[in-house]
């Protein structure tokens, strides 16, 4: 899918660059930890809609049911995300995870009151996860175009597999260290004791200054800044990670907190106006967290690995992946070039 | 206005009772903090709409230019309260605070963007803040009928001066302690070195295990319980605190932390399923916490006494003001009786 | 044990109080928890020595090998209790709970590390749990005379079964709410689906200004407040919480919020100056927390009420069991009366 | 100071490395930022005491009268660093900030104690900040011989100006990176409205994966692993910062977290078993934080880029400064060459 749309964008792996020493699944992406579904649906409407919406469902079931063991880290909370104090009070997720625009953000979260509710109409509490980048710089975002019929097709089409990356769904009109950005994923797979564990990470992707970019350590950035003419901003970044394995979430929690390191990689600060918020789940349900082997503590290191690593690809794929796009007033954001 | 609404409800004072040692401020609600603005908007329609929207305005200016040195502190995440987590990464708070029906908050805080928006057109990222109860015993929590034109005639009304209580706007559908509840506000007021200083506490009531209700010490709820046929529920409370007192953000943090001890003495446990929400803040501005007299930590002991008293008046005065209200599906919550 | 050292120390319950609804333990006290073990030394020399140190084992074995599932909240973080980061990060404890003067807390802390290392030969890191409250008032603070052979003392001599409260171990020199105070506890029982579930509660108690003091909602503070001289200080409390319950390190923060609501119903605010801490833990190890059945999250409520109803009537006893004390410079703490 | 000592050592900049874009201070330490101090005593005795003490002074005066505007922020939580509650509470700190070994934290802090007694006789409650690193691998751990004359001379020959760095003071044992590590120090300045600012950091650095080293992002580490033969382990590091700018806790507290990108740069993950704590302060006391400018949030970004930089450069000194020592058990920490 990811390949059919974007032919002339070279997987990371095409560019001779590998990040960090653990394997990857196979699709390098969040979907890769089994039942993760994503779904894109992508909004360019004449010269100023360039938004989306992204849906990431933990499982296939009915989420509210079947919930699924979570945690939040905050790397910045400059931002308009919601439903995440309740992740961290419960430890668990209940809805799909979507991404969007920031002002558009509680009106996808109300349209996602409506999904939630025709699957489980006798409840009248859900916690939605909305997070958010702000897509301003391409986008008229105070239109907030993002509504009920988006957020059901999103979540209606969100699939296994391949993912697209760079310019869809929620990154539609995203830009990092002052190129064009957007949807970027990677995952890590290595053999436990207990069978092979996976992590996935996907990103949306919205920060970094311009020039700061770093890939696997060298400053590309410092010598692509010429050719980029885009504004200088703060930008923003949503982190999700996934795993099969059945990590409590106080475990979760600490593996968050690693994909700060990933986002440190790339060469970004989480600047002032950055909200960087990180949402880590496994695919483990209460139904089934006690069937799962438990895992020593001390192999945590590998998970924080394994989310450095993907953090840090994911974030120069939603790059890597992404074309030259025009927006509103003729802003331009420029797709990277010279790497590819 | 208070007493005009609802002549046969007592003020707490008329019962003889007095909670706490320090004096309160001219109305006894949190609009003695000067500068600070209550508008309710109150939604009862055919049999099952009972609901509606409270605006606290912490000061009546254009609070995104102006922003409100704030904190919060979460006292049980079971909630969908959102804009908190930009307030605790920033500490102040840019919009009016809001209160409203659990499931209708995206709504409302979808609507608050046009008004910020309208303010300050320049603007492209705002953090609405807007927290909730849920009032689905009595309401259709489904139908989310607040939007655009509550929000803004709730922020447009809201005045100073005496406030209304109960049943009444967001209080509108609530229960707590197995009676009818809703808004309570009291205050404390004192002198200081540098002149009196005020703090005043609103609260959303929702919360408390029927029969548990104690006022002033007093295990009333054991005495009514027989009285009141609500099924018990579990609820939730949203405590607003305003201080004209130049405390910085992590002050106010502490200052948060003792509304719980004032939800405590009414006898509330925060139960699993609430979602309590303290939200903090100085109408001191950026603009003039510099000309401020500095307060020495020792001091906070006193303002945390208040908060205490302030929170515990304001709950015991959300049950006192409301009277027995009929809802959805011939639901009934019976309004505390006596006591008056 | 405590009933013969302090006869003419009546039980709570033979005064015919009765606090919050659930039935206690066959001791009322922490050692309700099967396993659970605490012991005291009690130093109490010349005319300026009233101090001591309190052990509580989470269990008989080696708990560096075994260690318990365990959180941390901070009521007030002004206090020098050490060794509850790692707590928080890794849910788990792995050494006794240690009680003791505040300056003399490091002390205390590397002599536990002797134990500890002669426990474990092959071991270089140790996490050592050790909370304090200041008896400055009593004690000559600065002398700690709390060593190595206090702290092997107290915890070879703890033991199950009943304890001694009042001005015993760490809490021989304390005061609170103007009156003598010290050691109490507390339990709290009831049936669960799977079998009995224990909660018990122990309290360093050295906080509440004089006259606060309310029992089951009385303000006998007040009215007892005039029979008291002793100066008003700010104080702290610690808080231990066990239980038998294979509680999450996540469940049990939960749980440990809710002291606070115990404290809170004393008369409490938590002065700026009180260092007030809570620890809670299950007696349930890694190795055995897989064979725990699962509790559903919204049997936390039980627990809730289970740690408010405890901690409340524990900081009570701390005050109905300790009787006048003579200390330092002359310094008088009386024992509370009239209500003996 | 440090170039006396260690001739053969290279500055960072001899080796033609610049690290980030800010310039540095005069002595391109933490000392730039004025006021502040660093000592060090240094134990090397027999073939396995390899230990010693550091102590950093915000400033020369009495630092319990004269509090400094503090934050803590915690990485990895594994870890016996005291003293970090109460200023994560207060946002101050009234003590020097020692650095020690791991199992030595205790006795250092009870030796501090009688330090600050001395300088406030009529004070009876002080919280040291005391911090570690475990140094088992070249020092016999449990020994713990440094004491109050350590503790005395460390402070007492705390200096302004040049600092010694590598293996000195509590970073005599350490490791990183399968390397020699220890003390490294680095600082930015750059010009602010109101005047210069400056932000010093030093870490006692004894974390990171054998082969993972990058500096400025080159994988040294990869090429250089080879020649290191010392056994992989997990380690700890402590970050401190230091700044003269007036920022107030929440404010130090988002400048923190910054750190945590500076060490990921280096390519550290905070593995499971690190104890990596960072601890910023302002020179800025509660006397004269009302005459420093207030500076607007959004130049904080400066501040945090300051961070990563002065962070990142500090643990690269503190490996290309330290020399190979041999330890007990014959041990071998080798200091890393084929840079130098």
């Amino acid at each position: 899918m990811g390949k059919k749309k974007h032919p002339e964008r070279p997987m990371i792996d095409d560019l001779g660059i590998r990040i960090g020493e653990i394997g990857h699944g196979k699709f390098n992406a969040i979907t890769d930890v089994q039942g993760v579904r994503v779904g894109h649906v992508t909004l360019i409407r004449g010269t100023d809609v360039r938004t989306g919406v992204t849906a990431i469902l933990p499982h296939g079931g009915n989420l509210f049911r079947e919930k699924v063991e979570a945690a939040v880290h905050v790397i910045n909370g400059f931002g308009k995300s919601l439903g995440l104090l309740q992740v961290m009070e419960l430890g668990n997720i209940e809805s799909p995870i979507l991404l969007t625009s920031t002002l558009n953000v509680w009106r996808v979260a109300d349209a996602l009151i409506d999904v939630l509710s025709a699957q489980n109409p006798e409840v009248h509490s859900f916690n939605p996860v909305v997070c958010e980048c702000n897509d301003g710089f391409l986008n008229d975002a105070l239109r907030r175009p993002v509504g009920p019929e988006e957020v059901v097709q999103a979540i209606r089409e969100a699939r296994s597999g391949p993912i697209s990356e760079g310019s869809v769904g929620a990154g539609t009109g995203l830009s990092g260290f002052g190129f064009k950005a957007g949807i970027g994923t990677a995952s890590r797979q290595w053999p436990g004791e207990a069978g092979t564990f996976t992590l996935g990470v996907l990103v949306l992707m919205n920060t970094g200054a311009a020039g700061a970019l770093r890939i696997d350590g060298v400053p590309v950035g410092k010598e692509l800044a010429a050719a980029s003419e885009q504004e200088k901003h703060d930008g923003s970044i949503i982190i999700v990670i996934a795993t099969d394995a059945p990590l409590s979430s106080r475990r979760l929690t600490r593996v968050a907190k690693r994909a700060a390191f990933g986002l440190a990689r790339t060469g970004a600060v989480a600047a002032h106006r950055s909200g960087d918020f990180v949402v880590a789940f496994s695919t483990t349900t209460r139904r089934t967290i006690g069937a799962g082997e438990r895992i020593p503590e001390e192999q945590l290191t590998q998970f924080f690995k394994a989310t450095v690593e993907a953090t840090e690809e994911a974030i120069v794929r939603s790059i890597l992946k992404a074309k030259t796009m025009v927006g509103r007033d003729g802003h331009v954001s420029e797709g990277i070039s010279g790497l590819q």
